[in-house]
C-alpha cells in the first residue's frame, strides 16, 4: 500500500542538482510528517521501491539511511523498515485527521503554536436545545436593546457618509470615533486626546496585538488566576508563560505580584481592575498604587482591561487604573461589547504612542482595520448620548438582576456554597462544598436545562473545578430565581453529606 | 472655562443611587485627575455651578467639600475654591496628556517580530491634501456606491435580527452569511458546504490566520515577486523566510517555482492567479495544473487570494484554482473589498476542515469574530442580488477606464516604458525606461498633484524602484486621461535621452 503511494506521486528529477537518494528522503520525510505514512507502518524493501521507481537499490537504502538517522524510520534487522512511533521523532507529530474525499493532510504542516491551540471547546459549542436557564457569560439583555436607535445611527451614517467610509484608510479607526471615545473616557477619569486612542474588534483584539508586539515566546505573563480566559488563550497562543496571582475580595493580591516580580522578568500585567473577571471584585484603591509602584519598580507594562467598569449599580464610580498612570506604561482597553453586545467587535485601546504605533501596525498586517460602517454608527450613537441613555437603562435592569441573583442563592443555596457579591458587572462567582462532584453537578445540570461557564475556564492549568460562573446578566429576576433555586436543590443533591470526590479530571 | 467644560458635559443622573452631589464630585475629581482642571484653577462659585448645572447650591457645595476633605480642591475664604497642587493631593495623579510627560521606555520591551515589523508607510499616510489625480490602489469608485441598497440592507437587519445578531457566537461567522458565500461561490466554480467557510476581515485576515496556524519563524513562504504587499507585511511579521517566484504574462513561472520546491521544503505557496498583484496577468491554465501537481508532489498547501476575481472585463470568467483541488490543500480566501469596497473589512475563506477549524481557533484568539451586523446586512445584500447588480455596474464603470487609461498610455508614453494590459482588475503595473529616476519622477508628480504606488511596495527586498502601479478605480475616464498625460510628461522630462540613473536608495 506504501509502495502504491510512493508510486503514484514520487516523481525523481534527475535535472535537479540534489541527488536521488536525497530527493527521495525529502519525500518520505513530508509523507511521515504529514502523517501520511502513520507509526510503525512497514516501509516496502529497498529493491521492491527501487524497482517501482525505477531507481538503483542503492539510493533507496540512502535515503532510508538517512532518514533512521533523523528518527523518522527505524530499521530492524531480518524484519525491515518502520516508520518510527512519534516519541522517538525530533518533530512531534499530530494524529491524523479524517475528511471524506479529501486526503491531504494537514495536521504535520501546523506551526507550534497552532498545534498548542488551546480552546475550551464548550465555550463556543452551542448547547443542542437552548438552556432554559442560560448562566453562560458574554451575554446582555436582549429586550433592553435600544434597536432604533441602532439602526437609525446606521441608516443615517450611510445615507449621509458613506463615500468617507468608503475610502477611509486609517488604521487606527474613524477619527470622529476615536475622538467620541476620547471623550466619553472623561467618564473613567482618563484624558486623553483622540491620536492615543486606536478603534479595535474588542478587548480581545487589543490583548491580542499586545501580545504580538509585546511577547516573544517564554516571556513572562502576569495574570489574575482566576482570570478572564480570553486573556489566557491569547497569551498561550503567543507561547508566553503564564504566572499566576491570586485574588481576593479586593482583587489581585499585591504580595503575590511583589514576589513574582522579584523573582523573574515579567513582560506584562495583565489585570481587570474595575471588575475582576471572574470573581467580579474591585480592586482596592491601596492596590492600585501599590500595582503601580510595582510595575514602575520593574519597568513592567500593564494591561488594564476595563471591560466591565460601565456596569457598575452601587457606591461611586471609580476611576481607571489609568487615571493614576504616571509613566505612560498603562494599556488601557475598553469596549462596548459589556455596554451594547460582544458581537458589534468594537472596542479601543489607549497607549502610549511608542506601544501604539507598533500596535497599529500590527493591526495592520492582522486585519487592516474595524470595519468603518460600524464605528461611524457607533461614533454617531455617543454623540447622541444614545450610549449613555443606554447604559443608565441597563444598569437599573442588570441591578434588579444582580440582587435576585444573591437573594436566591442566599435564600437556596446549601451550607458550605460560598459566593461573591459584586456591586458591578454581569455575574457571580461560586465555590461548590467539598463534597459536590463538579462533574456530576455539571451532567445534572445539564440535563435539568441549567447551563453556566465551569470554574477551570478560568484557569490556565486546570483549577477550578469547583468553581462555577453565573451570569446574570440573559434572564429575568423570576427566571434568575427559578434557575437558582433548581440548581440549588441539584447542588444538594450532589454533595450534601457525601464524602469529597475529586473529579478525575 | 472650566464652567464650560462642566456644562458640556456633565449629565446628572437623577435615577442613579447615588446622591447628585457625590456624582458631580466623582466627575469633577475625574477631570482634575485627568489634569483636565489643571492645578491652581479656580472653580465656579458654588451658586454659578449650580445654576448652570440645574443643581441646587447645596447639592454643589456638598461635591466640593468632598474633594477638598480628598485633598483634591483647596477653599480659600473669600477667594474662592481651587483645584490643589498635586504634591498636596492624597491620590497620585496622571499627568497631563501630552506624549513628551511620558516616560515609560517601550523600545526594549518590544518582542523580536514586533521589532522588525515592517510598514511601507506612505501606503498608509494620506498626502496632506487630496491629490488631484489620485492612482493609489486600495480605492473604488465612490459614485457607484450602491447607497440606498446598503442602507436599508443594515436597516432591515438591525430591525428584524438584532437580537439573534446581539447573541451570536459562531466564530466561523454569521450562518446566513455563510451558506450566502457558499452560494454566491458556485459563480467561481466552488462548491462548498457553508461548514466549509468562515467570515473574516477581509482577505487580509485570512492570510495573517494561515501564517499564525503554518508558520514557524523560519518556514519557507514561496510567494509571488512583485506580489501583494499585504501578504508580505503578514509572512514577514510571522517571520517566515520568503522565496520570490517572478511572474510574467502568464502567472507566476513554473519553473522558478518547481526549482524552489526541490531545493527546499516550503509550508506554503501564496499565488493570486485570477489577477496577479500587482501586475493584473492570469494564470495560465496549464500553469495551474503544473502549479497544484507541483505543491502534490512535495506536500505544500497552496493559498489562493482570489480577491481581484469578480472585476473581468472581457474573455470568459475563468474558475478558481480552487476548482482542480482534489487534494483538498487549496486555502481559497476571497473578499468583499473590491467589490464594495475594502473599508467594509468581511472577506471569507474556505479550506479543508482539519484546517479551518484551527484557522477559526486563532481567529476566535485574535478578535473572536467579524460584527455580526455588517454579516448580516451583507448576507441580505447578497440573497437580494444586489451585490451582482452592483457588479455588473461597476464592471462596466471600470472597463471604460481600465480602457481609457491604456488608450492614453499608448498614445503619450515615451518609449522605453512598458505596462501590463489587464483584462480585469483596478490598475496596471508599469516599468520605466532605465534614464527615468525613480524618485525625481515621484517628488515632480506629488508636486502635480499625481499620487500613485511606487513598485518597490510589491517587493520584499527593495527591488522594483523603476515600477508604478496605477490603478484607475478612482478616477473618472476624463481624470485618467488627464493624469496619465501629465504623468507622461514627467516621464519624458525625468528621463528622454538621458543618461541611466540609479536612485542613490
Amino acid at each position: 500500500m506504501v509502495g502504491a503511494v510512493l508510486e503514484l506521486v514520487f516523481t525523481p528529477d534527475r535535472s535537479d542538482a540534489a541527488p536521488l537518494s536525497r530527493q527521495l528522503a525529502v519525500y518520505l520525510r513530508g509523507l511521515i510528517e504529514a502523517d501520511r505514512l502513520p507509526a510503525g507502518g512497514k516501509l516496502p524493501a529497498t529493491r521492491e521501491l527501487a524497482a517501482t521507481l525505477g531507481l538503483s537499490r542503492a539510493t533507496v537504502s540512502l535515503a532510508y539511511e538517512e532518514l533512521v538517522a533523523a528518527g523518522l524510520l527505524t530499521a530492524h534487522v531480518g524484519q525491515g523498515t518502520f516508520v518510527a512511533a512519534p516519541a522517538t521523532r525530533t518533530v512531534r507529530l499530530a494524529p491524523t485527521s479524517s475528511v471524506e474525499s479529501r486526503n491531504f493532510v494537514w495536521s504535520g504542516l501546523l506551526a507550534v503554536r497552532a498545534r498548542a491551540l488551546p480552546l475550551p471547546s464548550r465555550l463556543l459549542s452551542g448547547t443542542p436545545e437552548p438552556p432554559r436557564f442560560d448562566f453562560r457569560g458574554g451575554q446582555v439583555d436582549l429586550e433592553s436593546l435600544p434597536t432604533s436607535e441602532i439602526r437609525r445611527a446606521f441608516a443615517d451614517v450611510i445615507g449621509s457618509r458613506l463615500p468617507a467610509l468608503a475610502s477611509d484608510k486609517d488604521p487606527r479607526g474613524w477619527p470622529p470615533l476615536r475622538r467620541a471615545i476620547a471623550r466619553y473616557l472623561v467618564g473613567r477619569g482618563i484624558a486623553c486626546e483622540a491620536n492615543e486612542v486606536a478603534v479595535v474588534n474588542g478587548a480581545q483584539q487589543a490583548i491580542d496585538l499586545v501580545a504580538r508586539v509585546l511577547l516573544d515566546p517564554g516571556d513572562t505573563v502576569v495574570m489574575e488566576q482566576p482570570g478572564y480566559f480570553g486573556a489566557t488563550l491569547a497569551f498561550t497562543a503567543a507561547q508566553a508563560h503564564l504566572v499566576g496571582v491570586r485574588v481576593d475580595e479586593d482583587g489581585l493580591r499585591i504580595g503575590d505580584l511583589a514576589r513574582i516580580l522579584r523573582a523573574r522578568r515579567a513582560k506584562l500585567i495583565y489585570t481587570t481592575p474595575a471588575a475582576q473577571s471572574p470573581t467580579g471584585a474591585v480592586l482596592s484603591a491601596e492596590r492600585r498604587r501599590a500595582l503601580l509602584a510595582l510595575a514602575d519598580e520593574h519597568q513592567v507594562p500593564v494591561f488594564e482591561d476595563d471591560y466591565d467598569s460601565e456596569l457598575r449599580y452601587e457606591g461611586a464610580p471609580i476611576a481607571a487604573l489609568k487615571t493614576l498612570d504616571r509613566a505612560g506604561q498603562v494599556i488601557y482597553a475598553g469596549t462596548f461589547s459589556k455596554v451594547l453586545f460582544p458581537s458589534l467587535r468594537v472596542g479601543y485601546v489607549v497607549a502610549a504612542r511608542p506601544l501604539l504605533d507598533k500596535m497599529v501596525l500590527a493591526r495592520w498586517n492582522a486585519d487592516v482595520g474595524t470595519g468603518t460602517i460600524t464605528q461611524a454608527a457607533l461614533a454617531a450613537l455617543l454623540e447622541r448620548g444614545g450610549l449613555e441613555r443606554h447604559l443608565r437603562r441597563v444598569r437599573r435592569v442588570y441591578a434588579a438582576r444582580l440582587a435576585a441573583m444573591l437573594a436566591t442563592l442566599d435564600e437556596t443555596m446549601p451550607a458550605g456554597t460560598v459566593w461573591t457579591r459584586p456591586r458591578g458587572g454581569h455575574g457571580i462567582w461560586m465555590t461548590l462544598p467539598p463534597a459536590v462532584d463538579p462533574e456530576a453537578l455539571a451532567r445534572a445540570a445539564g440535563a435539568a436545562g441549567i447551563a453556566y461557564t465551569r470554574g477551570d475556564v478560568f484557569y490556565a492549568d486546570g483549577r477550578g473545578t469547583e468553581n462555577v460562573h453565573l451570569s446574570f446578566a440573559a434572564l429575568t429576576p423570576d427566571a434568575i430565581r427559578a434557575g437558582i433555586r433548581l440548581l440549588a436543590d441539584l447542588v444538594r443533591a450532589h454533595g450534601a453529606g457525601r464524602q469529597r470526590r475529586r473529579s478525575a479530571r
